[in-house]
């Protein structure tokens, strides 16, 4: 069997032009650019918690990266350099190249060098930091919604949790929602261009991208930033028809795994944000606003302008 | 039970007064300084493989950082942040405040801000980012090392591992080494101020910690220099003479979990060596050479200057 160092060498260790140094020292390293700063993040996977066991390998390669890109996104930062450490509970090569495939898939179309990482003997577990780069003072943080700001969300929260569901057999999707879903939950988009285009062109006040799910991401949202929020049900992406409607919007407002973002910003800049969505091909939902209520408080208004008691707010590890 | 988040707040979240941004948004903020590289380094540590799944959390906690910051130590770079990714099977608060204290008892130690991380609920595991700072190109890498230069390694390797062998009752160790053998396996110091010392007198050519063994770790340092080199076994710390002597030799060349440094140095440099040994006081071995052969051969000599075959190079994940 290859040993530790000759699995990494071959399928682990490629260019790293954006780096002084890559993999095969002690540490890698790095130099930011003047003038910016760096943003940082990290995040574990597990077999079983965040994965199935079975999971396609290249498909979890690509989504390993793509939710910590998501995290860097969500800041308005530049992906830059990655590290990823690694247990896996044997050496199995061909499953270790398609999972390094998928990653350097995903870092290829971001734009991301591999620096450097570890592996070792163990349950099946992946955790990825991820690296990005954001101009002095300009990151988009959690906690900077103001009075008065809309609630946009990105994309179609609520497709990835409707994936799971169908795989775990709990649903059973209509074909045509089939690879959508599984794509969504399977090998997920960071959307790191509208956070770059949110953050260049000072759309955004806050930001957070939606992984325990839209409620409970706007809610830190909410908390940090010291102000209460509406959130319109007629103004969510419409749900796919093809699905239980009970389910899909459970999904909608309290799955996981979504990695669409959630921001505030004023509503002088609504034309704008219109224009961002039309011309990054992806659709952004002006569905909520902020106000002055306790600091925290979410209330959902339903169609008809009743506010909506709020359960399951989202995916909690302890809960 | 409280929430994950709640966890995270109360055990995990303190003062970073390094970081633009700590921890809770989606990524922590960080600025380098002017004429700095950053040095960055991941280790996952995983219960059965890394630690036994009893060990005392405070010092689990020390020893998930001191391990990376070791890393950071081997390229002569000042530690400076790091993140923390946690697995847990449960929720259980006063582990888990045990081991916050253990692991901020040793950021605190070293000058260290944690300024983010991910926990989730999983097979005890940990994984751990480090970054630290060094001065454009000056950083400490293993592919330096040098025709004609000494070998030198630091404090008494192979503790940890005779520790390790007590522990799992494949020894018994008397009683004067309990302790500090011990302390080497379950809270390791990382020689951060040794690595500091050399990097900025330009003392060291190349530079590696010895996780995975003496021989092994040596060996790395050799196929990245394009060298070979000559150890020599009458100049490595003398065995403890309480332990058994075939036993603690194997642990001093092939074990693992030890953190100390192995460098290459001129010759021209040995009475500096010797004098920042005291002033640390850390015993520094001046035990092997660089010499011309096949690179990546390292020879060990015995103490009538015969070569000794090697065999246990050090301990690798899948071999």
């Amino acid at each position: 069997m290859p040993s530790e160092f000759e699995l990494i060498r071959r399928h682990f260790v490629r260019p790293t032009p954006q780096a002084i140094l890559g993999p095969g020292d002690d540490c890698a390293l790095i130099a930011s650019s003047p003038g910016m700063q760096l943003a940082i993040t990290t995040d574990m996977l597990i077999a079983g918690t965040h994965f199935l066991p079975n999971t396609d390998p290249h498909q979890l390669g690509w989504k390993t990266l793509a939710v910590n890109l998501s995290d860097l996104a969500a800041m308005g930062a530049r992906p830059r350099w990655a590290l990823l450490a690694g247990s896996l509970p044997a050496a199995n090569e061909p499953w270790i190249a398609a999972f390094a495939d998928g990653l350097f898939a995903c870092a290829s179309h971001y734009g991301v060098d591999v620096i450097g990482g570890d592996t070792t003997r163990g349950p099946l577990t992946f955790c990825l930091t991820a690296i990005g780069e954001v101009p002095v003072g300009t990151a988009l943080r959690r906690d900077q919604a103001l009075l008065d700001d809309d609630l946009w969300v990105s994309g179609q929260p609520g497709l990835a949790a409707l994936g799971l569901a169908h795989l775990q057999g709990r649903t059973e999707l209509a074909e045509v929602l089939v690879k959508p879903c599984l794509a969504a939950l399977q090998r997920p988009l960071a959307r790191v261009e509208l956070g770059l285009e949110l953050r260049q062109r000072g759309l955004a006040h806050a930001a957070i991208d939606v992984s325990d799910g839209l409620l409970a991401d706007l809610g830190h949202v909410l908390e940090r930033s010291a102000v209460a929020a509406e959130l319109f049900v007629a103004q969510l992406p419409p749900l796919p028809a093809a699905a239980d409607p009970v389910l899909a919007r459970r999904c909608q407002l309290a799955g996981g795994d979504d990695y669409e973002l959630v921001f505030s910003a004023a509503p002088a800049r609504r034309a704008e944000i219109a224009e961002l969505a039309v011309r990054l091909a992806l659709p952004l939902w002006c569905c909520g606003r902020v106000i002055r209520a306790t600091p925290g408080q979410l209330t959902l208004v339903d169609d008809d302008g009743q506010a909506v008691p709020i359960k399951d707010k989202g995916y909690d590890h302890f809960g």
